[in-house]
């Protein structure tokens, strides 16, 4: 059965995920387009419901998709192309979307292995988060820590900049206290990107084991956080501006690190 | 004269600059919020109109700045607070703005020194121009030029993600032709960034005077585009992705370019 109305009841809870709280409520986010799609059935992330308008639905490889996971039980929703754009952010929707399940790791499933982690203190901009799961994911780190109030890399923007990296990166959610406990337990080296640090970044051997700490976008590191870190270390600038955008100051530190790694 | 209608003239112009081709055919662009006014007038670009509406101006550095812009003689335009939140693009605006002339340099400006330059071709988002902007003054590079169908630096993403580079980067509009011309002319280095170069971008040592070459945030470099690049570089990737933000590669390229005239 097709549904035509906007107001069909399992239509508004899918609208509802538009908000953060809805979504973390339900444990689930909404992701749309083909190439997302694809990226969630790869990831093997459980999909909770697949939302299609065949009438928008016109690539072959999506209706593949589409068969192939009725094929393996996945719950087939499909709506008409005037209700599919109801809860669609895009324009021009191609008639793919997903409702799947959040998933979350908690300080205690991360091993000290040789993992490479972020940890970001109150990130705002999810497209900024997205982008770092992005670079993280380029370069094999493991996951990203959000610490206190960050943004939620289930937002549409950081899935959309993440492009993938949201099924493939772990998250962990928690508090500064509690993250600063469990760093204290495990031993893991924490190095701490500030543009008031004396140490250039490229001055530093890094471990193979470590978790990059990242201030806020207004507010880079507060002095607070700095205490916890193992090392200090600035990025040059020589503009006018003293600071990088958050995503671009993150790269820019995995890369050195990333570098230095598979030099050795 | 206070203005308290939103359909005054003058308010309709400026209005009119949310629309690119509006700004094109003024060679105007609209900015707001103190710290990018503070930032224009510090740069001393060519201010057209300041607006502000008292109601909203609660800064005591911004009332000082808007002072010295009307001893020197800069046309104050006052409104209403809610004459400034019709032309606002933020909310809660914080009731200054400026009406800027932009500015184009020729690619017959740029001299061979030892400058710095991106060229992107046809980049698409202009939150990535700006941050683009924004890191190639934080390494002291001189400027972007922009090839065939690129995005509108002045479009109020890209000035926000610029933080002040778009009033002190120099900015090229050209096509691709144009740009091959000038490059057999004067003889300059390019180097282009893609994920199919064989060549290590931290491998090759980069001169001193060198014009980086980025594809579009969809497509990366035409193969048309690779064959006038002195050296192609990869950056390498060990994640499930084959790509990185386009902001985030022209940084690392940057980065690596800037650390190897620093190490000098």
């Amino acid at each position: 059965m097709m549904i035509t109305s906007t107001a069909n009841s399992r239509i508004k809870e899918i609208r509802k995920l538009r908000d953060r709280k809805e979504r973390q409520q339900m444990g689930l986010f909404f992701a749309e387009g083909i190439r997302v799609v694809a990226e969630a059935i790869q990831s093997q992330v459980e999909i909770e419901t697949l939302l299609i308008a065949p009438e928008l639905l016109q690539s072959s490889f999506a209706c593949k998709l589409v068969d192939d996971q009725k094929n393996k039980g996945v719950d087939i929703f499909e709506v008409s192309g005037s209700v599919f754009e109801s809860v669609a952010s895009k324009e021009n929707p191609q008639g793919i979307a997903a409702v799947i399940h959040q998933r979350w790791c908690h300080l205690d499933d991360i091993k000290k292995t040789d993992g490479i982690w972020v940890a970001l203190d109150a990130v705002q901009n999810p497209g900024n988060l997205g982008t770092i799961l992005r670079t993280n994911d380029a370069i094999g780190g493991d996951g990203v820590i959000l610490l206190d109030q960050s943004t939620d890399p289930y937002d549409i923007s950081s899935i959309r900049g993440s492009m993938g990296a949201i099924f493939s990166q772990k998250l962990v959610r928690t508090s500064f206290e509690k993250f600063t406990n469990w760093k204290n337990q495990t031993g893991w080296y924490v190095t701490g990107a500030s543009g008031d640090a004396e140490l250039d970044y490229q001055d530093v051997s890094y471990p193979q084991a470590l978790i990059l700490l990242m201030g806020s976008e207004r507010m880079g590191l507060h002095e607070h956080h700095k205490t916890i870190c193992n090392s200090m270390v600035k990025i040059p600038m020589i503009g006018r501006s003293d600071s990088l955008n958050l995503a671009v100051a993150t790269a820019v530190m995995l890369y050195e690190i990333f570098n230095q790694r598979r030099r050795q």
